[in-house]
């Protein structure tokens, strides 16, 4: 499987700023979360990148791809309905190829010499088969996550085949049905916002759509249906992904960056003076 | 002198996108940059803002204004010509009354019970002239701030009558003319980002915009010239600034403004937290 095609969807009603933030990449160069978040995809190969938006944005958008525009097609998702409903605006964008999916309002920092983007493109190459990234996550943290359950593949580390998809299952659901096993108590492998995908998800996308329902599908409903009809894979990412859309999301994903960056001793010292000199509260 | 209006300065060129940048206040609230400097002028009891935008700026400038929006006007600066013509484009919104100015990449805390420009606009008040707010600046950053030199008046802690102005002074320039009594050596008042004046420096630009010159005016010269026709005084307000346009500007603003607020706690403890997970530097 090659994959040279990249979703990133982006037009959540709270989270369609987050991309067009400032910040300071690992290298000390000004950026913005949208550029952060395509390098993301041409470090692991991609070519052609989409950009699922809310309508108006476009402008806004262009101004913050710096250098990567000429890479980048614009798609507008018209309501918010959910991220499966997002991925399937860029339809004609993938045509029959695989593709990447990342979420627009996260960065993502790996702990190995191998970006995130790029560790799961290798074991979707190699497996030649669908991937998403995961991550153990706590019990508490179970109300935020599309989360799977799977058996581990022997002699592979980090990597499952998935049995099941769930989103936001409850504790009581995710305890009787979800346990992988070889994780800690307590912890179940949440999905970390990026997905290697086969192109069939986009069929399977379209027949959920086409159903009555009351509620919008998700992209975990998608992702189960692909377990019953293909091989498809988890891999525990390593590295950590920063959520810029909770609260102090952008300052904590910034100090992150900065702190595995080449200004690290800048930063650290910039945070011992602030410590030094912010030390009461302010009414 | 009652102040009722505040000229907000972002027109410059890689300084337009940052008014418009997110943030959480000290309450823990997201705002943007601009909301946040809105909020010190109407601290102040400013009832009216003029913002100086970049020509087509203004729906960015719009979204970002949040529920301030009402008491916003916008003008544009056509050119990039610098502060003193950034405000004389407020001409007509500033009318005959006296005006607050202040820079739209400044953030400002007070390490005091009142915010900075409150602090600035009560000894307008009090002594019924122009004010500018002015910080000890060491020599090394003589480059990048309009330096006062003055004399403090006596039985008003803080407060200095201006006897010059210059725009980024030479050390030895500063050395030989600039020297404030009473500063530690080497040492200067250096503008802070806040102003309150009399409406007569608006007459004062526009005389020096009509003079031929091979560079516009800055806001240095037409103080200079205020200084020569009436009371002008320098304040030394109890708070700091932060840049957000240097590099990690906007990081070093936004933890001092968490460390000064009621989630303190929860910064400090996302900081030893990424200091205990991120010491390795990565490639």
């Amino acid at each position: 499987m090659q994959v040279r095609k990249a979703v990133i969807t982006a037009a959540g009603p709270n989270q369609n700023r987050l991309p067009l933030q400032q910040l300071v990449c690992r290298k000390g160069e000004d950026k913005t979360a949208l550029q952060l978040i395509v390098e993301e995809t041409i470090d692991a190969g991609i070519e052609e990148i989409c950009v699922v938006i809310k309508p108006g944005d476009e402008d806004a958008y262009r101004n913050a791809a710096g250098s990567h525009l000429g890479s980048l097609q614009f798609v507008e998702q018209p309501e918010p309905k959910g991220y499966a409903d997002a991925i399937y605006r860029a339809k004609d964008f993938v045509g029959d190829e695989p593709f990447m999916h990342l979420v627009g309002d996260h960065l993502y920092l790996s702990s190995s010499d191998v970006p995130c983007a790029k560790q799961l493109v290798s074991i979707a190459s190699e497996h030649d088969c669908s991937v998403s990234a995961v991550q153990a996550t706590r019990e508490n943290k179970l109300p935020y996550f599309g989360i799977i359950s799977g058996s581990h593949v022997p002699r592979h580390e980090g990597v499952y085949e998935i049995d099941r998809v769930v989103e936001k299952p409850t504790p009581t659901f995710a305890e009787q049905e979800l346990v992988t096993p070889g994780l800690r108590a307590g912890h179940y492998l949440g999905f970390f916002g990026i997905h290697v995908l086969a192109n069939d998800v986009m069929t399977v996308i379209g027949e959920l759509l086409d159903q009555p329902s009351e509620k919008p599908p998700t992209l975990s409903d998608a992702l189960w249906q692909l377990t019953k009809r293909q091989k498809y894979l988890a891999y525990e990412v390593q590295g950590t992904r920063y959520n810029l859309g909770v609260q102090y999301g952008l300052l904590i994903a910034q100090l992150a960056i900065g702190l595995s960056g080449r200004h690290r001793d800048l930063i650290l010292t910039e945070m011992v003076d602030l410590l030094a000199n912010r030390s009461e509260v302010a009414s």
